[in-house]
């Protein structure tokens, strides 16, 4: 029989980190940061565990976990969403990325996502047997055309997908994007948004997130997607979670319940506790990435690579067409075999990259150490 | 715009859990266990999680696990699978499922499942757009009758269903019902198999978990999930896996890699451990339960409910005819809330519940002291 995915095949995270490990190269390719989880999570996770929380938790989420997203939420961005009918814990963001799409887009839909973007999106929509539009993003500063977006539309379209802080770019949607998307959800009733914040707490330079929870109108039509692995050096925790209006929780957590049922429940437990007692730690969580991030980017220049503006997230890019004319993958590749620095190229999130596009993607979600012993053999380009 | 899932609602386990809390009842209702998990594994999760294995797992589950689970399948069932080419670790049994229906069920197929049946498998092939059609096992004996699935076979279906030992049931297929299988399939050479077997430890008075794993000419077909939940007393921990052939495992893989990508990676190093270290665990699992389900039995039938025979789970179906005329759903609220003791009504496991069935479902996977509360209440019936 006719294959479900004929496009997919593995991931580049997962291709770069197995390339990574045969070559022992230092790994700046797949996004996960190399620092401990903070102590009170691991006290607070161990802490659930012996005292027995370790059967099915309720499918929505502990009741605190949903108090603890509900009061962040009100925190940061000035709205508490209702932790019963609004809030749903999930195994991970990618998890509710997929749950928010079947949930809406039925067979023969369309959903707008904005190139570059997760690898993710594409197979999530295909596997419902709906239709991934793609729309370019400004190929330097990674910004929307929302004229394109608007033209992009048709009456099947279902979803429209967007992602700040972006990856791979780094780039932050503005107040006026916001606007944007506003008046072109006004214009098409039928279409639901889907945000993907998993970035939120890391933005530089003072800048605002623009969340999509800080804006009535856009919150009404949409799900907002975020997760604790970036906020808490714990990628491989798997803790993400949707807020949405209760009708479109509702039938998120239809899909939500079939799929996974529920997540691991002491890590629950663990974010609850690591929310309320330290607010500080998402607060601060910006300050810590952007000394990283001006501390790799100085490096970077004394290197051939040349390093793009960084907005916000744990991602650098840089051009490397000074060091090389081979296209992006093949440069990664051999970034990785023959320097000894992994990387991801960024073709992989477009449906058609940009014509001679030269830009690589460094995670700097690391210790310094493990930047400069990449940088160290970045400086012989 | 139309509801992708019109048929659901919240889970009936998620129902009757919150009745039981809200009626303070012994809750006999949703499958889990009060017993503690192993100490081996929470000392394990514990190290794994301060050695700092806390990103990304591989997704297709870490190389000590899936080595894990091959060598456990060898050891039980006498066969090897590959470890890195058939063993793909996932987010509970239930992920696994969704999964395989995914990989392989286009828009417009049809998936035969056997009636009562798990409820997360028709809101799955829904989801995929397909079509699930039900073949009603014995009302009585819960056997299969091999005609009636040959018969709803079409050129449209994709996949065949099978849980053994069964939930709600405990019915387990035999060696016969297997050969069945096969010489359908032989028959149908378009149709998967999707075998459920998370109870596959939990059988009674030395009868053999005729698993598909043991059928070169099954497996070669198959997807075959199973779970850590109900073997290690820990539902809430949310590690299952699926054995394939290569080719199905491919599929699978694409499908698993943009759904939840990877499962907490903490608990993977811990199950690795304890298959390892403690094989005695899962083989003596069956007689610890036996001795439970013999003295629940016991004790049942010095009440007006009839207990039924249960080959293998951890779940015990009751005939309350002589109790009330309620219909199922009614009778089970009714126990809960007037008599305080949860249990599961049989009739949403149904596409149509077979008329005047009263059946209900105990859960005897529980201390004896919770038990024995259960019985106190139930003696007064
Ligand atoms: C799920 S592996 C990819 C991790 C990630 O978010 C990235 O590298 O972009
Ligand atoms: C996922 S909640 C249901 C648990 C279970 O397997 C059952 O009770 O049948």
């Amino acid at each position: 029989p006719k294959t479900k995915l004929p496009k997919v095949g593995t991931t580049i995270f997962t291709v770069m980190s197995q390339l990574a490990m045969e070559h022992q190269a230092v790994n700046l390719g797949q996004g996960f940061p190399d620092f401990a989880v903070p102590d009170l999570l691991v006290e607070a996770l161990d802490r659930a565990m012996r005292a027995g929380h370790n059967q099915y938790a309720p499918m929505t989420g502990i009741p605190a976990l949903r108090q603890a997203i509900a009061s962040k939420t009100e925190r940061v961005y000035g709205w508490r969403p209702n932790a019963d009918t609004e809030v749903t814990v999930t195994s991970g963001a990618t998890e509710a990325i997929f749950d928010a799409i079947h949930a809406v887009v039925h067979a023969g839909e369309e959903v707008v996502v904005l190139d570059p973007c997760y690898d993710c999106y594409e197979p999530a929509i295909e596997l419902a047997e709906a239709k991934a539009v793609h729309v370019a993003l400004d190929p330097q500063t990674f910004a929307p055309d929302w004229q394109k977006v608007r033209a992009a539309i048709t009456p099947r379209t279902r979803m429209l997908m967007i992602n700040s802080p972006h990856n791979p770019s780094g780039a932050m949607l503005s107040a006026d994007d916001m606007q944007a998307v506003a008046s072109i959800l006004r214009d098409n009733p039928d279409v639901f948004l889907l945000s993907d914040e998993v970035y939120e707490h890391i933005v530089f330079d003072g800048a605002r997130h623009e969340s999509v929870l800080r804006y009535p109108e856009l919150r009404a039509r949409a799900f907002i997607v975020s997760s604790f692995g970036k906020t808490y050096h714990c990628t491989g925790w798997k803790v993400g979670y949707c807020i949405a209006p209760p009708a479109l929780s509702a039938e998120f957590r239809k899909v939500h319940q079939y799929n996974t049922f529920c997540t691991f429940a002491p890590a629950q437990h663990a974010f609850a506790e690591m929310i309320e007692q330290d607010p500080a730690h998402y607060l601060e969580l910006g300050a810590f990435y952007q000394a990283k991030r001006d501390r790799f980017a100085a490096q970077l220049r004394e290197t051939r690579l040349k390093p793009l503006p960084v907005p916000g997230g744990y991602f650098q890019l840089v051009d490397y067409s000074a060091v090389s004319d081979l296209d992006d993958l093949a440069f990664c590749r051999w970034l990785t075999t023959e320097h000894g620095v992994a990387a991801i190229p960024l073709s992989p999130f477009y449906e058609s990259p940009p014509a001679g596009q030269r830009l690589a993607r460094l995670c700097f979600a690391k210790n310094d150490a493990t930047l400069d012993a990449a940088m160290a053999r970045l400086r012989k380009l």
